[in-house]
């Protein structure tokens, strides 16, 4: 059984991590920097987005909720309705402010951004 | 918030991938190897436990269910409440098997077989 876009259910997490993200255009616009996982509720929090390159310590990462990746295959990469100024200007945190506490802190304000189901 | 064992929620697959697992002694038992994810209905599959070591072709990896994994700080890993020969002879399946088509082949046998809540 595969999603929509031809991705299949199940997929490894060391297969998403480094996986480039683009735009509709096929235009690369970040990259999977991590997942991040929610340990009491058995579900996938957020898809951690960068720009790559070296990641200095305060950077900040755009967390999209897991949905709003579609796999592309013809792209090899996730595509996301967004372009590249829209993705810089999205919520972007650093990766010890999205992991502090139990994480729900953004979780609001993240899916409502992009629209999202809430899975909570 | 964290859970009973001390675990914040929010958790970085790379964090997770390559804890140790434990058995209630303490004693390793084995290392998560990867996470697999459920593309579509956004909830963690399962943690992949693995016996470290050279991963040679056909090698067969216990999945286990998300919730079944407690962190421990003091042990600095996961603990899951079997021994070592107990994993040995648990269900286990090669990486290929796993993720073939939806991943949901082998889902009811080893949520079963750790009497772990169904997710879907």
């Amino acid at each position: 059984m595969t999603t929509v876009t031809g991705h299949t259910s199940a997929i490894r997490a060391k297969k998403v991590i480094g996986t480039s993200v683009k735009d509709p255009s096929g235009t690369s616009i970040g990259k999977v920097e991590d997942i991040v996982l929610d340990k009491l509720s058995n579900n996938i929090m957020f898809a951690i987005v960068g720009f790559g390159g070296f990641l200095g310590v305060g950077e900040k990462f755009h967390p999209l909720p897991w949905s709003v990746l579609d796999y592309d295959e013809t792209e090899g990469g996730y595509v996301v309705n967004l372009t590249k100024e829209q993705l810089q200007s999205a919520p972007a945190y650093t990766m010890d402010e999205l992991i502090r506490g139990d994480g729900s802190q953004f979780r609001v304000e993240v899916y409502d951004y992009y629209d999202a189901p809430r899975y909570w």
